[in-house]
């Protein structure tokens, strides 16, 4: 199976991104991660992209805050599916990271998710890697019914408590 | 190859559309072509998007505007990848749409791409198929250095232009 | 008397979405309450809003956040009257649910009020039910001289202390 | 049957009322239009308010732009369900309108529609009206089909046109 | 000396309402304080208004929150100069009470400052009925040379730490 | 009469400016009108305030937009009331000139109006030397007469048209 | 004299550009011109900024709309002061490409002007090579006393038109 | 070597502002502090600014929150290049700062960072110096080399964690 490799600018996107990664794990899709910035590490940034398809990775997830170049600078460099996931600011809630990440002139296009939206990230790169793999889409299909199953049950819970 | 469907929610979105549809043309990509409404024709869209896979369809990309929640509403019946097109509206330009289709709840990722974002939608779509199609993945390739040829002859003209 | 129907996308509504039942038992109206999501269990919010009329609704109540989809899925199924609480968020204080609620495509109308407005959410549904219900109206009326008195009690405190 | 009032705060709102009141028509419901400022004749639109459900009225529809205080100073003189229509300005796009128009405290509840919705505020108006008028929630239905038969149409013609 | 009158939406407002309290009651000003709202007890806020002037009011200052409706409510039934205060809301910052109170239609203009600006709204109110008053001029005078003066001995203490 | 100074960052704020001159005309207001650039002048944007009182002044309405300092350079150097007018934009639609005029630090009050608000501003310094002439509080409450006839007088034809 | 570079994203950037390029031409300050892209010719856009300071560049100017990657991507390559100018937006005014060129991380500093801002780039690069340079800093004394006179100008028009 | 002068329009402002000292510190850049308001102490500021070249200032950084006129006052007297850090504000996030600061008119440009963006003002002034000041741009090489090791070396730990 091919990889999803998960590029962060900055360590504190950490806390977010590990959720992207379990949730790749839990459907056994193998994953490789990094920090490269945009701004500060732009080479390595660059080189990792380049040849990121010739690698083995068949989807790349991006995650960045701010002004949140990464994403772009990454799919500037590859035609491989990137997937931007805008980290919230302490100032403007995310949103300049939103428009940064989602706004990419024709060309170039970055799928981005919502703000700190690391574990829909994991979830379409699985969905793009699906596309191809039945096995992987049974497991998606299952992952559904579990996560509708939790609804149900919470709401059975709920009606339990006040539809007497 | 698999086929992409692209859904509008209204005829008004088809000027946009239209540059997606050109651009899935280009690379010979099987498209199909629906206006179904998330709010107006909620079966058709329900119907659709459930059986989507089972159709044929690798990807579907979804045109709205306004309450933009047709993106949603497809994600919702299907674990292909989902890719949203938030159209610009005359009052908000675009911004409510933007936020109707990115900001999805976890468990139903939709790939997001710019306001009337059309051809990166598109090729957003290719991208995904070419993740396992090589001959997709070379015509990307192809299209990246003839954009790039482009802009490096408009830099040609405006440097003969301007540093003489 | 005709039932009020609450909707909430996720039990972390429900601290909000109480406040809508406190305040409508306090007029008596009966209710009842529901966990559906319009992405995670799309076909629960379609049939329960699909049946709404004949399963003696006369409104329904939706709150939901972040895209919140909910009260426009809702009233996509149903003719009653679709009320919708935009529920606040983390990153963007629920400016994107408050837009994916209100601005509604023709034809399909959300009657959306104040972000986490669960008490208004209530009483507009009490004001519907009373427009063909003399009883409940004498109720509203009442409850408006209440809170009237309320802040009459609170201006002669302020009175009191500052403008001797 | 009960009446709709519609109150705008300027004669530049007629243009957009008047959709409203097409609307109403279309279903048979009778109305009455006036043009009533919060702000420049403020008695005139409170003795209407207070007086709306002794005088016939069902629902009141309220239209305003710019501070938009209309709809919710009408709420303040009666119990009876007002729904807000933020008119578009020039310089913000109507937000500044929709957020006085939603944004209401605890106690007097607005049902707002889309900046520009005067379509849906009479329908959300008949709706209202409807939940005791079973003929009305005939009509409504009816109003729906036929609308979902446009989008069906239209539907084929793009089929036919693109998916030969 | 005319009284300074001021009015605020909700008892909540009082902690900001205070600091204009203490600011006119510095400059020797004579106030009156009432929690009026425009929306529950409109009478009283109308009363209030339209008699202010006879009553010996030069100026009065509205503080209110979301929808903010409070000091165009007032203006609408004095020409006395309003000023009006946007109190800051827990979700959009008190932008919506901001554009509420300083996007007034023509021909009844309220005197905007900042969000939760109470002090300046006092000193605003001082520097209107200082028009006509010398002594509250001069009062005005001292103010700012004390308020200089205050910016003059930080920054000496600022430069005598690190300009060394 | 104390006059009223009209102070443009720049002549094309003249076309809105002229409002506020015709308006202040109706009353019989003395006014002297100058284009002060905070920034490009800012000496004699100084030296008018500085000396505006002295002057003969009695209020000052400062219009300007983008960054729209000019109101609050105004009122660092006078204690008159300053009323801001922020002038639209063609890129922000004036929400930063709205934002820059209003939110003044404590201290240094300036009176925010809408954006393009220029007839408000007028009226509110009308409204400002009215609070101690009472010929003038005479002439608005005329005006406020004659504005809500005309708003009757437009009530009256829509009713005609409409309410047969 | 060091040189100016000038890159702009697309050359759909040049009507805006070209102001900047005509304001440099008045300083007699030499100037080149480039179209790079952030996204489409990244290689070019890294191997100019990395080389420029060794090929006599003092200042680069950029140009970019929409996610506006440009400066950033630039700075990253380059110790020389970077000038971002975000271009205006069909969609959002330019808002998402201001956000995108000023919210720069920690180490990396965009000198950000207004949006279309390219004179006060322009001036702004002049203001940079003329710390060190005596005849630069006499220019710009002069420029700003001939700006200073036009403004002073157009006030006398406007004094002699309105204040006879 | 020429100083970097450093404003603040408030003490309040001084945490972010150590920031940048550390920051020019740590380059051997002589720098000056002072707390000069644009608002309550005019004349300071205009005196400061107008005599900074002569005085021995290469650049000038100036930090305001809320209408932050501060840059732009400071700017408007002196041609030196004035660098504007917009300071968060408790309501709105810092974003009145940040228009107040960049959207200047043309003629008078402010290099404007992200909000409370300290370290990148002070990057930005040693750019600027160093134009002219080979150690200087040396120094900045290897701070960005120093910059990006540490980026290296998380990402190292990332990896060996991660990666297995």
């Amino acid at each position: 199976m091919k990889k999803v490799g998960i590029v962060m600018g900055s360590d504190s996107d950490l806390p977010t991104v590990r959720k992207a990664l379990d949730t790749l794990a839990g459907f056994g899709v193998p994953t490789e991660v990094h920090i490269y910035s945009a701004h500060r590490t732009p080479t390595q940034a660059q080189q990792f992209s380049a040849s990121a398809r010739d690698n083995g990775f068949g989807v790349l997830i991006c995650a960045a805050g701010m002004a949140a170049h990464l994403a772009g600078a990454v799919a500037a460099n590859t035609t491989l599916p990137v997937i931007g996931i805008p980290i919230k600011s302490s100032n403007l809630g995310g949103m300049e990271a939103l428009l940064s990440t989602v706004q990419m002139p024709s060309g170039i296009p970055v799928a981005t998710v919502a703000i700190d939206g690391a574990v829909n990230a994991a979830l379409l790169a699985v969905q793009i890697l699906a596309v191809s793999d039945e096995t992987l889409a049974q497991k998606l299909a299952q992952k559904r019914q579990a996560d509708a199953k939790k609804v149900l049950e919470k709401n059975a819970a709920v009606e339990a408590e006040f539809n007497c």
